[in-house]
């Protein structure tokens, strides 16, 4: 069995892993353009000198280990009647060919984003050439309030100034609902970071290196600008392959295979859909590449998985406070026009009688038959991914405010809020 | 409606808080005898002086801010016939009873118990004697390896010699299985802590004062002796008022009501059952009791609302790690006669990117159909709880390995494992 894997980012070296540890005789290759497997979410503490970018890049045994054949090359090519992958050099055939090219950020169609020091960060190479770009910087622009943005504006701004630029009129504005994201705005705001909403980038300035962003009429100093506005799925090889593609990626049935009998693609290349609407949306996570690689994975090897769409749980740390959410927002229930109840709860992540107790805020969204349908969570360190563990899985398994209410949760005074003041079952008993 | 409670411990508090949110006119006197309000929990960090006493005892408002009645006294009879509570001075009609008398610490009948500086931890009143009397002292010795115990001995070994003795050949013998019972005795012996096992205390010594603890031919030197032995139901007042108790506490139905009329029993007080094996067990935890109350709260105002009984989900400090169980463990599937697989995975709390990471073991055990029915995991923090409250509700949902393996999970380097080993997802890809 043959198998040919386009991509070395989560999504490629996951389907290698699962398709040798299904079937060790398996004959598998990753070709990979990137110079090095590098833990992308980790690039923006690395910029900020807590991670050292050397562990954030692995070792080729992370692909090679299993016993699949890792080639640096590009693909540039797709015969898919021969199937056959051609790079610039060799030719491959295949069995099955998964498709994990990943995405590329989106650079602005604007004046100035070839400009020296404008940088997005992506790759290793991304981050090692911001980093050498910061020393001695003092200004830094970031265009996009996104988790990207956020996190790097607030892992930057003790050692420079830090200005983030949103176009929308609120930060997360894909992910969170006004009262989060105007915490986070706070947060920013408390620590020195400026926030600018609300207004597009009009263009960059500079002499060969940049050093201003013009934001409606402002111009905003900048040493260094960070593009975090969003990724767009790499689909060009596919596309030239005879790929279908839709909006948001390469087009994929649940089994994640494309139009074309052998061929799947998975991770931020592939258009996914909502679990919850069934619509086509982006997930750009890197938690569903892991679970669509290891469903192609499966499938290639003679199994029968099926990926059944996401709920895009995602957390992340601004200062000293973390946030997270899974499934629809309220803003995205009036959108789909679903009749929704919201039940809230604030606490704290410890009982009250302990020292360090930290504020605990929690959203949940139910529809009109009480099912839950998403989640937000404000508060600190490992307790806001517990709760958003647990809510995804509660909309998986369908649950209902009556289910959730009956939660059986622990309770301990550094562990836990009060055992009267469970988060969720707080935010169950708050329903309207 | 007249509603009387007996007992002013968290049972009591929340079936009055219930019961006043619904109806606002209820008439709802409770009897207490406990001098004030204290959250027990907390009384081991207390001791070792993180938490002020001050802030573990609640103000008298907790109770009658809802417009609930306090009576500090202490019931001494039940008419059952004429609805009747009587206490010292007083009678009290009532159209509902709800029992929340809690539980007492168990008192081994060995010679020696009744000295002085032999403690117990259960009121506020314990808590500041025994706080007085650790002053000037150096060896402490505990007596009893469940929770209570070893999160006690993590707690003051910094600054007394301690030593724990269990009767039972591994520490938490109820709760967790040996591979995890013994990291617990390796943390503690690395800190500092004797750890004597498999051997009952014989007797105390001491002049007037204890002075010492005998355990087999073992003399251990005593100035304090906490005796965290576990608790015992308080059942008298119900026994004698002709209320059916079990082996574990006062009995009763789904509906938390007991054998007689209009007269309910929950939290410490109450026989309880589990959720997967439907025998009777003894709980203890306060999460129980909220929850219980809350049931009974509901039924005296006439909802229909049942408890579906426990899965003993908890946590525990001791020193920088946390430990936390639900459900079954191997042994107790093993007694239940339960054909039963485990997948355990280790991982890390944080990516192995980021400074501080730490390691992350959790077992789940599945029944032979692969329905989850229990979890232990040790890890440091606040992930600890929202493994087990995620399990927990698994375990509610009457989740499978299958149902689990599709977690839609949340990564960041902070605050979760890589996104290729979310923990519970690794244990159920590691079911034997």
């Amino acid at each position: 069995m043959k198998i040919v894997i386009i991509g070395c980012g989560a999504a490629g070296i996951v389907a290698s892993h699962v398709i040798k540890k299904i079937n060790p005789d398996a004959d598998v290759t990753i070709i990979g353009r990137e110079k090095s497997i590098f833990i992308r979410c980790s690039a923006p503490y690395a910029l900020a000198g807590i991670d050292s970018l050397g562990k954030c890049e692995k070792p080729a045994a992370m692909v090679t280990g299993t016993g699949a054949r890792l080639v640096h090359d590009e693909a540039v090519a797709v015969d898919v009647k021969s199937s056959a992958v051609k790079t610039k050099s060799k030719s491959f055939d295949y069995d099955s060919l998964i498709f994990a090219t990943g995405a590329r950020p989106f650079l602005l169609p604007i004046g100035g984003i070839g400009l020296k020091n404008v940088f997005t960060l992506r790759t290793a190479d991304d981050a090692k050439k911001m980093s050498k770009a910061l020393k001695g910087s003092h200004d830094v622009v970031i265009i996009g309030g996104g988790m990207i943005g956020v996190e790097t504006a607030s892992l930057l701004s003790d050692r420079f100034r830090v200005t983030i630029v949103e176009m929308l009129p609120s930060l997360f504005p894909l992910s969170y609902d006004k009262e989060y994201s105007k915490q986070v705005e706070y947060l920013l705001s408390k620590n020195g970071v400026k926030v600018l909403l609300g207004k597009p980038v009009a263009k960059l300035t500079g002499d060969k290196k940049v050093n201003a962003v013009h934001v409606a009429r402002r111009k905003i100093k900048a040493d260094v600008v960070l593009v975090a506005a969003g990724i767009r799925a790499e689909t060009d090889l596919a596309k030239r392959s005879g790929i279908k593609t839709g909006k948001f990626g390469i087009e994929t049935d649940k089994h994640m295979k494309t139009n074309i009998k052998g061929v799947y693609a998975v991770g931020d290349c592939a258009q996914t859909f909502s679990m919850l609407t069934g619509k086509p949306v982006q997930s750009g996570l890197v938690t569903t590449a892991v679970v669509q690689a290891k469903v192609a994975g499966m499938n290639v090897t003679g199994m029968d998985a099926t990926f059944d769409g996401v709920l895009n749980s995602s957390v992340t740390q601004i200062f000293d406070r973390s946030l997270g959410r899974v499934g629809l927002t309220e803003e995205q229930a009036r959108l789909e026009k679903i009749k929704y109840k919201v039940g809230t709860s604030e606490t704290l992540d410890k009982y009250d009688t302990q020292p360090g107790a930290k504020p605990l805020k929690t959203k949940l969204i139910f529809d009109h038959g009480g099912m839950v349908i998403g989640a937000q969570v404000i508060g600190s360190g490992h307790i806001v991914s517990g709760i958003i563990n647990m809510i995804s899985f509660a909309i998986q398994r369908k649950s209902t405010v009556k289910g959730l209410l009956k939660l059986k949760y622990a309770a301990h005074p550094e562990l836990t809020p009060l055992p009267f003041a469970d988060p969720v079952v707080l935010a169950c008993e708050a329903v309207d």
